[in-house]
C-alpha cells in the first residue's frame, strides 16, 4: 500500500477528461489542460485523428452497424439488421473517440458535423420511454433484458453513458442531444434494475463505470446508486451458469470476497473499475482494499510482461497464477485498455506510482501495439510469440479474432479498434494532474500544461514538458507561469530507473542536482518562469528473466528498455521464420543500441535434430552455433513487414 | 518408413475385431481368439464391464438420452428431448462397448437383454426410409441435413455403424436387428449423398470409418465407395466457415495435400483411420503415403508426452508445430481413443514398430489415466499440469468438460466415457496379430491366444503371453499348440528398451539367448507344445527432456518407466499444493523403484521472492532448497485422493 496524501482537491464533474471523482489524492487535468505536441504519442494521436477515425466510421458503415439505428427508426427491424449483440457499442466507441478528438483539437468543424449525423441517427432509433438497442424488445427480436448473460444491452448502454460523458465535457452545452438520449436510457434502467426491479447484472460489465461517469457529469445520485446496486449484486450467481463457470463474468464471487481478477479479462476490468468509482464516490474503504488487493496479485502473478491481461483464447481469459503460455497469450488490446481504466482509477485515488508504471506498460506495449503504423489495421490479441507467419490479412475483408500474424481492418467482435481511437483521443488526459500542493507528471511526452493549482490561494500554472522519450531519459519541464506560492512538482520515476537524477535549474541561474529514487521525485519551492525540472535517466538496454513459476518462458529472457519491451523477429533474422524457433540469446553478452530505438544482440541459433519423437535423453545436433549480430525491435513495431514470426522471450544459451 | 512385408493374408469381414480390412501386412484377432486373463489390462477389463457399463447405461437413461428415442418413437418430439446434437452417437457407443463386452466375455443374458432392450429402443424410432435420428427432420425440429457444420447426423450414423459392425462380429447372426438398422440407414445415405446426391460432408468426420466397416461386414461396396467420396470431398471448402478457420473440421486442405493432422483433434484423427480404411481396400498408395507423412509429423511436433493430442481448449485442436503447452493441455481422451484407431490401422497395412509404440504409448497413459480406480468417474482433457486443485466435483452432478483435478462421472458433451468402455472392450483385440508367416505381440498382457497360423498348409496355434508388465520388463510367450511347419513369433520390442534379450527355451532343452534390437524381435523355427519365447529388458526409470523446440516445457525433464509417464502429485509432497509451482528436480540424482509401482526420486522446493512484478533481474530468495526425497506415481493414477496439484514436466534444478 502506498503512503497516499488524502486531500479533497479535485477536479469538477466537467472537467475536460474521463474520469473526474469527487475526491481523491489527484485531480485529473482536461484535454484542454494539457496537449501532447510531438513525439512518440502525438505521432500516434495525429494518425488516430486523420486515419483511424475515418477507418473506424467507414466500417461501421460498411458493416450497416451504424445502419442497425435507422432500421429500428424505420420500425423494419429485426429484418436487415447486421453484426453482433454489442454491435451498437462499437457505434457509441466511435462517438467517444470524436467527442475527445474535437475536444483535443478545440474543435473541428467536419468533424463535429460527422459526429452529429451519428447522433441524430442514434436518437432516432430510441423509443418513447428511453430503450435504445437495435437488437432487442422488437416484434421478432428477444424481449428486452430477457438475455442478460449475452444480450450486451446494459453494456451497450455502458458506452453511450462514456460517450455522452465524453461529449458533455468536452462540448459543454452542445445542442446535439447525445447527453439527453443517455440520461433518458439511464433514466429507464434506473426503473427497470432499481432496488424494486430485476435482481440481476449484465454479462458484461461496463454499464457500472458509465452510470457512475454519468452521474458526475449531471449530479444524478440515482445513476450511483444503481452502478452500485450492480456492482454489489454480481458475484451471488445471479446469471445463469455457463460452460466456463459464473467466473467468466465475475458472477462466482461478490467483489469484495475476490483475491484477483479472474474470468474474461475485459469484463473484469472494466468491472474493477466501475467498483473503483463506486468506492471512491462513496468513500468506501472495504470495497476499494478489496480492489487495492485484486490489482496487485493480478499485476503479480497474471499480468504479461507487455502489460497485457488474459491467457486464454477460448474465454478470453485470465489463466490461473503464473498461467501465462507465451504463444497463446491472448492479451486482448481492449484487456489493456480496460486495465490502464482501473489503473487510472486507482492512481488518481491513492497516488501509488505502480498504478502509473503499469499505464506506461500497457500504453507502449499493448496500445500502442494494436494499430498499424497506418492507423487502419489492428491486433485483437497480441501473442508474444507468433509460431508460424500465417497469412496476410487482405486490406478489405473482417477477420477472426486472434488467427493471423498481421493486423486486421476489422473484425466480426470488432471492439478494438474504437477502443483504441477514443483511448488515444483522450491520451492527454493520463499525462498530469495536480493536487492541493502542485503537479505531478505521470506519463513522458511533450506537452503543454495550462491549468490552476494550489486551492484557492493557487493560480494558474503554464508549463511545457519536453522529451524524446522513449528514445531517451531525459525530461524537462520548463516553467512559463507559476503562482507565486510554493508548490511541488512530482516526475514520476520509472520503476526500473535506478541511476535517476533531478536536476532544478532556476531562471535566476541556482542549480541543484541530486540523485532520486524510483517513485515520484518532488521538487518543492516557489517557481518562476524560466525555471527547468529535469530528470534524466538512461535507458540502457535491460535484461529481464521471469519468476521461475510462470513456466511456459522458463530459460528464457526478454529485453527490454525503458517502457519498450523487445522482440525478435524472423524478418531480421538470416535463417528466416523458421530459425527462429532454434534462436537463443547468451544473457550475459553486451547489448548496443542502433538507430531509430533498435537494438543489436548476439544471437545463436541451436542447431537442433529433426527427431521422430519429441521427447528423447538429448536433442543436441552436430554442428557449430556460430553466434552471429541480430537487430531487435520494440514489441509495438512488430509485423509491419509482412508475415512473419516474432518471440518476445527468448531462449538462453546453455554455457 | 518401414519396410513392410506386404501379403494379402488377412481375416474375414466377421472377424471378431473392431478393424477387419481385406488386405494388409497384418491380420488381425479376435476377441474369441485373444482373451486377456490378468494384470494390468485385465483389471481395467473386469471394471469396465462390471462398473463402467453399467454406469453409461445409469446416465444415458438418467439424463433422458435413450428415452429421446422412446419419444421419437412416440412421435413426441421434439418436445422433450434432451442433450446436444450428439446425443444419440453416446447410445450407439455404449451398444458397440455391450456388443464388444459379449463377445469378450462369450455370451452373458443379463448384458444380451439390456442390450436388446436398448437395441428395441433404437429400432422404434427409425423412420420408413432408413433415417434415424432424434435431433432433425420433424416438425419443430431443424431439417434433415439442413446443419452439416454442427448437426452430427452422419457421425451419430457413423456410430450406430461402429455398434452394429460389433455386434454382427461379436454375435453373428443374432435377431436383434442392429445390423438391419444399420443397412436400412446407410443405404439412405447412399442416395441422399451419393455421386448425385448432396455435394457435402459432415462437420464430424466418423462416418466414414463406420461404413468403411459396414462394408466390410456385409461386402456392401456401396458404402465403402460413399466413404471415399466423403473422404475426398473434405477439404474443399464444402463446409461453411467457420471463426476457427475451417481447419477445424479439415475441410481446409484435400487429405491428400495435408502435411499433418491439424484441427479438431478428435475429429482430425477419425477421418484419417477412415481414409486409411479407404486407402487400404483400395490399394491407393498415394493416399496411404499422404496418411503416413501425417502420422509421423504429428507424433513428431503435434503429440504430448503422454501420447495425448490436442494442445487447444478453445477449440479441442491440435496447435501448431511444437505448440504443446503443459498446463493447458487438452489431450481430450478421445482424442487418444481416436488416434489409436488410426495407428492401428496403419499397423496393420504397414507393420511397423512405431505405430504399436505409439497405441501403448496411448494406452498407458491417456486411456488409463481417463478412468477413475473404480471405473465411474472420468477425464475429460488429460492435462499435463494441474496448477490449482480446483473442488471436489459431486458424484452425481455432469461436469464442465475439463475444469476440475477431478473426474467427473458424466459430462454435458460425454463423449469420452462410452468411448473409454468401448476401447477397453475391445482392448484384447489389438494385443496381437497373425501373418502367412507367423504371430505377432504388439502388446503385453497376460493373455491366452487361440488362432490359425500359416497360411492354407498351416494349422491352430495356442500359447499363452504370461508378463507382469508394466511392473517387470519380462514377457513369456508359452506355446501350447502349433502346426509343424515353422513360423515366426515376433515380439516388440519397445523404442525405449535399449538392453532387450530374447531367450528361446524348447520343450526338448535346448535354450537360445541374444540381444535384440527395438523393433520386432523375430523367433522363426517349429514350434512346440511347451516352447517358451521369453523377452526381456529393463524398466528402469529413465529422465526425458523435451525437443527445444517445445517452448512450454523448457529447462524441464519427464520421468519414465517402460511405458509408463509418471508425475508429481502435490498430495506427496510436504509442501502440498502451493509447493509443487517451485518444486525442482535433480535430473542427475539417482531415481530408486518403490513399491507398487512408485518411484523415489529427489526434489527440491526452490525458495522463491514473491515479487510485486513476476519479471525482474533475478527471483532467487534467501535460504537453502534443502534435497528431499519423494514419491511419484504414474501419471493415470494420480487424481485419486482428493483435490490436488500435478505437474508430469519437473524443472531441473540450476546447478
Amino acid at each position: 500500500m502506498s503512503t497516499t496524501i488524502r486531500t479533497t482537491a479535485t477536479g469538477t464533474g466537467t472537467s475536460m477528461a474521463p474520469v473526474v471523482p469527487t475526491t481523491g489524492a489527484l485531480t485529473p487535468l482536461g484535454l484542454d489542460e494539457v496537449g501532447i505536441t510531438e513525439g512518440f504519442w502525438a505521432d500516434r494521436q495525429r494518425v488516430n485523428g486523420t486515419a483511424t477515425l475515418a477507418h473506424v466510421e467507414h466500417w461501421l458503415e460498411r458493416e450497416g452497424w451504424i445502419r442497425n439505428f435507422d432500421l429500428a427508426a424505420a420500425g423494419t427491424l429485426p429484418e436487415g439488421r447486421r453484426g453482433r449483440e454489442f454491435a451498437d457499442s462499437e457505434v457509441y466507441k466511435y462517438l467517444e473517440a470524436v467527442a475527445w478528438e474535437i475536444g483535443r483539437r478545440g474543435g473541428d468543424d467536419a468533424l463535429e458535423s460527422r459526429f452529429r449525423s451519428v447522433v441524430d441517427r442514434v436518437a432516432a432509433a430510441q423509443e418513447s420511454d428511453g430503450y435504445l438497442n437495435t437488437r432487442f424488445g422488437r416484434p421478432g427480436q428477444g424481449a428486452r433484458w430477457s438475455d442478460l448473460e449475452w444480450g450486451h444491452e446494459l453494456y451497450c448502454l455502458g458506452h453511450l453513458f462514456q460517450a455522452a460523458v465524453a461529449r458533455a465535457r468536452t462540448s459543454p452545452g452542445a445542442d446535439d442531444g447525445l447527453l439527453g438520449i443517455a440520461t433518458r436510457a439511464a433514466d429507464l434502467i434506473c426503473e427497470v434494475f432499481g432496488a424494486d426491479g430485476i435482481q440481476s447484472v449484465c454479462g458484461h460489465a461496463e454499464v457500472e463505470v458509465g452510470l457512475a461517469e454519468l452521474s458526475r457529469v449531471t449530479g444524478e445520485s440515482r445513476y450511483l446508486d444503481l452502478a452500485s446496486l450492480f456492482v454489489e449484486r454480481r458475484g451471488h450467481g445471479v446469471l445463469q451458469d455457463i460452460e466456463w463457470g459464473r467466473a467468466y463474468f465475475q458472477d462466482d464471487l461478490p467483489i469484495r470476497d475476490a483475491e484477483a481478477l479472474r474470468g474474461h479479462a475485459v469484463r473484469a476490468n472494466y468491472l474493477a473499475a466501475g467498483a473503483t468509482d463506486i468506492a471512491v464516490e462513496h468513500g468506501d474503504t472495504g470495497l476499494l482494499d478489496a480492489l487495492r488487493g485484486q490489482w496487485d496479485r493480478t499485476i503479480a502473478r497474471r499480468t504479461y510482461l507487455t502489460g497485457g491481461q488474459g491467457s486464454h483464447h477460448q474465454d478470453e481469459a485470465f489463466g490461473e497464477d503464473f498461467e501465462l503460455p507465451s504463444d497463446r497469450a491472448y492479451s486482448e488490446t481492449c484487456a489493456g485498455i480496460a486495465s490502464i481504466m482501473f489503473s487510472w482509477r486507482l492512481l488518481l485515488e491513492d497516488r501509488d506510482v505502480r498504478y502509473a508504471d503499469h499505464i506506461e506498460r500497457v500504453l507502449y506495449n499493448v496500445v500502442a501495439t494494436s494499430p498499424s503504423a497506418a492507423g487502419t489495421a489492428f491486433f485483437y490479441a497480441n501473442t508474444l510469440h507468433q509460431r508460424t507467419p500465417g497469412e496476410s490479412s487482405p486490406d478489405d475483408e473482417v477477420s477472426p479474432r486472434a488467427s493471423s500474424s498481421e493486423r486486421a481492418p476489422w473484425f466480426d467482435v470488432s471492439c478494438c479498434p474504437p477502443n483504441v481511437a477514443r483511448t488515444l483521443a483522450s491520451l492527454a488526459a493520463f499525462i498530469a494532474t495536480t493536487d492541493d500542493h502542485g503537479v505531478q507528471i505521470h506519463q513522458f511526452a511533450s506537452a503543454t500544461i495550462d491549468t490552476v493549482v494550489g486551492g484557492e490561494h493557487g493560480g494558474r500554472f503554464r508549463a511545457e514538458l519536453v522529451t524524446e522519450y522513449p528514445r531517451t531519459g531525459v525530461v524537462s519541464l520548463r516553467i512559463v507561469e507559476a503562482p507565486t506560492q510554493a508548490l511541488t512538482v512530482s516526475l514520476r520515476v520509472p520503476s526500473w530507473a535506478d541511476d535517476a537524477r533531478l536536476v532544478v535549474q532556476t531562471a535566476s541561474g541556482s542549480r541543484d542536482e541530486h540523485e532520486v529514487p524510483t517513485g515520484y521525485a518532488d521538487v518543492t519551492r516557489a517557481f518562476s518562469a524560466g525555471d527547468v525540472v529535469e530528470l534524466s535517466f538512461s535507458i540502457r538496454p535491460r535484461v529481464t528473466h521471469p519468476d521461475p513459476r510462470v513456466d511456459a518462458i522458463r530459460g528464457t529472457v526478454a529485453i527490454e528498455r525503458g517502457p519498450e519491451v523487445y522482440c525478435v523477429e524472423s524478418v531480421d533474422l538470416p535463417g528466416g521464420d523458421e530459425s527462429l524457433a532454434r534462436v537463443e540469446i547468451d544473457a550475459h553478452a553486451d547489448i548496443e543500441e542502433a538507430s531509430d530505438g533498435r537494438l543489436t544482440v548476439v544471437l545463436r541459433t541451436r542447431p537442433v535434430v529433426d527427431a521422430a519423437w519429441p521427447y528423447a535423453d538429448g536433442f543436441d545436433a552436430p554442428g557449430d552455433a556460430d553466434p552471429f549480430t541480430a537487430s531487435i525491435a520494440p514489441y509495438h513495431s512488430w509485423a509491419e513487414r509482412g508475415p512473419s514470426t516474432m518471440r518476445v522471450w527468448i531462449p538462453t544459451t546453455r554455457s
